[in-house]
């Protein structure tokens, strides 16, 4: 591989000056930034190289490559979901989605749905307070925003209060699985979020449709009800390009 | 480049095995998996085809390449950063580093402090409420834990509450700059904390040491005084690999 004074591998230093004109701004958000022939061109070297250089942005996120079209600045423009806000119960009190907090103006889609009752798994019997392997309604289900996949969640309920309730059915009815464990007199008071990130899954590049250099946040929630008794614990994989959360709290 | 009969490229075929395999618990976190060699010669393929089935498992994060040694399991054991309490009155009331709070047993250190004033970018003057690049105090540093970069991080305040106090010295005191803040009657009250996921930049991936497939957290809070004036605006970058993050609060 050719290497220029300072050691860096060729691609790397094509990598560097693109990387520049798009952090001076002379590349901004959404802009075609020089392809595969133009930088072969440009810099006189082999197409293996020049595409080495964009492997390195596609990866690093900056980038993003259309297919047929070209190599574009990403695009940052995420939804706000905001903690405490979108779990308001002013929301699913009147039977409002609480999902409907997140997307302003837009409106979530949900599709392949699937409602069963399994064992718990560990963690989940471990956040929910059951035993071991103790019988769960596992919720699972992806979210869309104007055709966009956004997020995959699974929440876990315990059995005895899903059973018999719409909270075990596809369609929960007005407001939500929230509204349901109200009625039995179980509304969630308290919710603790847990945050991570990683890279996604080949199953959840393909499901969320992330393009290359798209890492994912997981969210793991627990709902607690007034008397700190847990009634739901929900996983989420949201698309990490997609969102930008945001939680308020006092010292 | 060889193909099987259902398409997928051979080296993704590779890598889809190694995975099942540490997904079904055959290799688990910290264990040694088969490298280039062993690859070689269990599925009867060339070096460049073995190492770009490595290097698919590498950029998903999943297995980490220790050089001169071999390919790991990348374990998880992350630190718990706890929003709420970790902010709590009573640590820098009582001259305690709020980053103490998140090192449980350890001890977090810092290097690479900078202090100087500046004019605030915009995005900052936003956050602060100060009109564009009106004089800001900008503390740069980097935390370690036993040694391990976690995380980087620019403090910006209203250079009006900031000149002329510890705040705008490298050595901030006890309690740190927000015990300063208290003393002029601008203890923080409230906090409003945005999380945004990201790959690196190559001076981050350096900073924090980030094995590749590390995805980056940006943390920027903002510190408000009961009257809810904003005294600081914090931008963090934490390395994804280090850190949960957990916020509770009510419906």
């Amino acid at each position: 591989m050719p290497t220029s004074e300072n050691d860096a591998p060729l691609y790397r230093e094509i990598a560097e000056d693109v990387r520049a004109a798009i952090a001076s701004g002379r590349f901004s958000d959404g802009d075609r930034v020089p392809g595969e022939n133009d930088l072969m061109k440009q810099y006189g070297v082999a197409r293996a190289t020049a595409r080495q250089a964009l492997s390195v942005l596609i990866d690093e996120g900056v980038v993003v490559a259309i297919r047929g079209s070209g190599v574009y600045v990403r695009t940052f423009r995420p939804l706000r979901r905001h903690g405490p806000r979108r779990l308001s119960r002013d929301l699913w009190g009147a039977g409002r989605a609480v999902w409907q907090a997140d997307a302003a103006g837009g409106s979530f889609e949900t599709d392949g749905i699937e409602v069963d009752t399994a064992p718990a798994p560990a963690y989940v019997a471990r956040a929910l307070g059951l035993d071991d392997r103790a019988p769960v309604v596992r919720r699972h289900r992806r979210y869309r925003l104007a055709q966009r996949p956004m997020q995959l969640a699974t929440s876990y309920l315990p059995a005895d209060l899903a059973r018999g309730t719409a909270i075990a059915e596809p369609d929960t009815g007005p407001g939500g699985i929230y509204a349901r464990l109200a009625e039995q007199g179980r509304a969630p008071a308290h919710f603790t979020e847990e945050v991570r990130v990683r890279m996604p899954t080949p199953d959840e590049s393909r499901a969320l449709a992330l393009q290359r250099g798209t890492p994912v946040l997981d969210v793991l929630r627990t709902a607690l009800t007034a008397e700190h008794t847990p009634v739901e614990f929900n996983e989420m994989t949201l698309d990490g390009s997609a969102y930008v959360l945001q939680y308020d709290f006092d010292a």
